[in-house]
């Protein structure tokens, strides 16, 4: 049975989530849904239509699970509420402190309608938070860290642009070799928010902008720049088309801990991620989690979920015979 | 509310899941059973007791999970099954090829007592398997790869001690360097089992025994040696005591895939492991595992399990609500 997938929202999360589903031999895109006006935006689907945002709750029957590709600041915390009403659905949810006030309003929601919500899916939160839960319940007497990078901040980059002089800028997260390797060496640091990443930023500043005070006010703002070490390589915007359009990102999840009767024995844990495109990555995590989203309401299942919530053989489309089979 | 755990079977794996206990507050043993005489053997837990086996299905209502600590070849394909028409019991079955049939066995014995049983708990079958499945799930157009090591083969240390003029042998499985950084740079290599990984072993020859001749017979010794580069140390026993008296293990799982409309993207998703004793992280697992069980027998559910069908949160002793606050 093919699942028939939505997407509310066609940035550059909606893209990758169209591709998603294009390498996904289970699932099908059944239509776009933009704020924009539909003939305006070009989708690489051909079987797929483009509707407006409007006409998303006509499609009840249409559709077994929506993927909603909007900004965690206003989007999502209207729109997945809003869908969970009608629909399974899917979001990525990134603001971390608020995610306990998404919850409760999205699982309201879906315990009216019956349907299955998942929140909060992708990289972090999602893949590392399951790394970060498993490590804990491995290791009770352990220490977690995380660290981001190397990968463009959207966030940070946009905080640059909006300096007075600067052209256009990109920003990379960088984490700390020394840190990183401290911890793979199970010696349970503390660490400062300047020990753990540094932050590396190329600036294309306009004609005749000083250069001097936009590198200061890069590198005093406060909660952006000044708690790390930070680098200001100003640039061509020629070089920063060519060497910095993608979106690179990933990072590294250690637990480490310790086991015996008197804590004597040690132990690390370690997940990372190297991905080449940011979005992408998280629209494969957000496609595999709308399978399982599907499968669990098809079981009765109602409510919101987290990634903590989902059995890992709900992600995949084989069988628990085959997976038994094939990769335990 | 204490989870109260039966251990079956006193060896390495028994004794760490001992300390693991220890180290989980929420959990406590009730009692170890073995087949030698009980006076015979000394547990740390002042607080459990020690029964002949025998006696354990008499414990039915004092013992909410089973965790079965002998091996994979005699004990668990009898035991899981027995005790699992009784108790919720989790095994660390590792004979890959026969989990269908050991699962096929013990589900059978679990539905008919309404008992949830965990099969193939640890970490390779276990957070290994868990790795593999996410890997495949989020990067169906991709390839994985598994690598153990540095660590103690028990298997392959004693069909070195079975050789004539031998007296005591360790081996160790060694990662082939070159292959696991192919591997982590997403070139996709084929890898024989040579390319992967390498066997040192560790070897203390019976005085005037004839070391080129044990040296050639592990060397070509099928199924263990053959296919590898394999290295041969001849110690002392002292050095052998000294140097190689630990259990160290782990390894790494690797999933490298591409995405894009084209699977034009690529990403590398890896997980890695570094123990300082094989069978205590084993016995870590065990009982966060041992939590799950009971927490989904409480529940309602039944029958035979693997890693592949618990949710996240089941492992760990806090609320959904505290996971979400703190970990995601």
């Amino acid at each position: 049975m093919t699942i028939r997938i939505g997407i509310i929202g066609y940035g550059n999360l909606g893209r990758g989530v169209e591709c998603a589903i294009k390498n996904n031999p289970d699932t099908e895109l059944v239509a776009v849904f933009t704020r924009r006006p539909p003939e305006t935006v070009k989708i690489l689907t051909e079987t797929a239509k483009v509707y407006h945002i409007d006409e998303a709750k006509k499609m009840k029957d249409d559709i077994d699970v929506m993927i909603l590709c909007g900004g965690s600041a206003t989007d999502l915390p209207v729109q997945t509420p809003e869908f969970a009403e009608i629909f399974n659905v899917v979001d990525s949810f990134d603001t971390h402190a608020k995610i306990p006030e998404h919850f409760a309003k999205v699982d309201a929601a879906a315990k009216k309608s019956g349907k299955v919500a998942a929140i909060s899916v992708g990289w972090d939160p999602g893949m590392f938070s399951i790394n970060r839960l498993y490590g804990n319940a491995l290791l009770p007497d352990g220490k977690d860290y995380t660290f981001w990078g190397k990968g463009i901040s959207q966030g940070h980059s946009d905080a640059i642009r909006r300096i007075d002089g600067v052209k256009n800028a990109k920003q990379y997260t960088v984490p700390v070799d020394e840190a990183v390797n401290a911890v793979r060496n199970g010696e349970n640091p503390e660490l400062t928010t300047r020990d753990k990443h540094t932050r590396v930023c190329y600036v294309v500043a306009e004609d005749g902008a000083d250069k001097a005070r936009i590198e200061n006010e890069i590198k005093t703002m406060p909660n952006y720049f000044a708690d790390y070490n930070t680098i200001v390589n100003f640039i061509s915007e020629e070089e920063l088309i060519r060497d910095h359009s993608g979106m690179p990102h990933g990072g590294v999840v250690i637990r480490s801990g310790n086991t015996g009767w008197n804590g004597e024995t040690k132990h690390t844990i370690e997940y990372s991620l190297k991905l080449e495109s940011n979005p992408e990555f998280t629209s494969m995590v957000l496609v595999a989690f709308a399978r399982a989203v599907v499968r669990m309401n098809n079981e009765g299942v109602s409510g919101c979920k987290t990634v903590f919530d989902i059995p890992p053989a709900y992600l995949s489309a084989k069988s628990g015979e085959e997976l038994r089979a094939t990769l335990l």
